[in-house]
């Protein structure tokens, strides 16, 4: 099968190695921002966030949209929630009619609606109208990169259309990697979006109360999945997609390491929000969980999502400046 | 109130501390194996196992059961599973009309059907007919005796008869402690149960892959999610039991940290588990876990729980020597 990768970040980078183990003619395809990551694997060095030699996998540079697509019969979505948009848009006109595998996570705002929606439906909004409907799946589950591009044992969910997830799955499983399919689109991009600002609120106990937070933390981890619920019913998706690998799964790994976790541990310790986030991209460690907390937020205002006190909690400790000792003092399970 | 705590151990003087806190005035009975934790307390000094000096909380030794039960309104039951129905046998002459709060977890042997059942359906099968039925509260939920007495953030489970689970919440809570109640005391005390023994398949994955065996862990703890909802299905208990504090919250502590993880961890960089049990044993650390998955998988089969992929995989290699390294390649999630 010709598999067409779009992004060669970390994600990207593995997504295109596990498909080219798989047997699969690979094109791996950088946006503006990724020649340097390409340059390093055309010199056949490893890759610099992967640190793996990418083998037997085509590179494109940005330009090369048109002809990284020609043909392709799968598509995976590997470049980040803000470059989501722009990219698509450009790879619209050349976009075959065939499943589009997101790995991308969060949230975006809707042109139309102004509202923040899923990335499928906000792609939808955004791309002109191709030859055929957009078959968007998303690929949610606890996966680490680094993990999947070396074996180690990964349940991942593909949810989308039956029969679009099911040719995703058939291409990629195999050698570790688990793939069950779901056709809970909404609960599934939900879970995704959202447990990297709730991995932050466990770090931030751990943060607060130092090494033995054990049961903070599992409360935390619980409400979360609690909180996480409400949401997926707010979007119509399905519970059982909260308890699965894109939820419960997906919290877990997350929460157990990794820089959201790190970015509330350091706010835990008592320095604020803004400055953390600075000094980490100051170090090119991304924090999404810094703003999956706002747009997560807006997400539940704009729809009445309610009651999250765990969320509000986080919101107020790391987007209003409220005192860390004090907020958790004063949260409340509801 | 006047509550005694039967069991002086680990939970014991941890619930004990708690409840003395909130006001009560507390009876601390040490079980005939709990004689070298009392002398230590009765000297001053701190609680061997729990690191405090309890304060404020009369002592008990073994042979004043009698004396410790005398107008007791709240009984707090913590000694281990093994101990139950030696303890509660001989304090059934004693036990006034109230609530029992139990925080021992596992299953016993029923003398009548001989499966393996839940302690409170054992106790009553073995306990002599006393003024009143047996008002048993289970206390789930993610609780290590070491942070509850240090008022670190915790969130409790209270199931059983709604009156007495409210009583025993009312009680205790407060300072870090919340407690929620539930009818449903086969769901929490199978999840209660069921923990250890799947908190020790995360270990085995630590150890068989090293470092960053993230993705497999995760994968573990959803797969054990599932498998512990079958569990609570075929017990008549309640879904939203497992998704609470009592299943996702308690394995999730479990799961992060203790000697049931250890001791997965260890059999999984291959040495046999009968030697880990043993060592470990000799070290003076109790692995639960150990003897917890042969009764999970003795449960499952009288009652035709299944599909159960992780607890059978997880006894093959726990109790029939199977190769761990072989098992985990031939897992597969059901």
């Amino acid at each position: 099968m010709r598999v067409t990768v779009l992004g060669a970040g970390y994600m990207g980078s593995a997504m295109a190695t596990v498909a080219s183990r798989r047997g699969h003619e690979v094109r791996l395809w950088g946006t503006w921002l990724d020649d340097a990551l390409l340059n390093a694997c055309e010199r056949g060095e490893p890759h610099p966030r992967l640190k793996l030699v990418l083998e037997g996998i085509a590179l494109f540079r940005s330009g090369a949209l048109a002809s990284a697509l020609d043909g392709a019969e799968l598509v995976i979505h590997a470049v980040n929630s803000d470059g989501s948009v722009p990219v698509m848009t450009k790879a619209a006109p050349f976009l075959p009619d065939v499943p589009v595998l997101s790995v991308t996570k969060g949230l975006l705002e809707s042109p139309v609606t102004k509202r923040m929606d899923r990335i499928d439906v906000v792609l939808r909004e955004h791309m002109p109208k191709g030859p055929g409907p957009l078959r968007f799946v998303h690929a949610g589950g606890p996966a680490k990169a680094m993990e999947i591009a070396r074996r180690v044992f990964t349940w991942m969910q593909f949810a989308g259309p039956a029969d679009a997830a099911r040719l995703c799955a058939g291409a990629l499983e195999g050698e570790g990697l688990v793939v069950s399919t779901s056709e809970d689109l909404a609960g599934a991009e939900l879970c995704s979006a959202l447990k990297n600002a709730y991995a932050t609120g466990l770090g931030l106990w751990d943060g607060h109360v130092g090494a033995n937070a054990h049961d903070a933390r599992a409360a935390c981890f619980t409400q979360a999945i609690a909180e996480m619920q409400r949401f997926v019913a707010a979007a119509g998706g399905r519970p059982e997609t909260v308890h699965g690998p894109a939820g419960v799964g997906d919290l877990h790994v997350t929460a157990a390491a990794g820089r959201n976790r790190l970015f509330g541990e350091r706010v835990g310790k008592g320095t604020r929000a803004r400055e953390v986030a600075a000094q980490m991209a100051a170090a090119g460690e991304l924090t999404e969980g810094y703003p999956a907390i706002a747009t997560a937020m807006r997400f539940a205002r704009e729809r009445g999502v309610r009651p999250l006190p765990l969320l509000e909690m986080l919101h107020a400790v790391i987007w209003e400046d409220a005192d860390v000792g004090t907020s958790l003092a004063h949260f409340r399970l509801e």
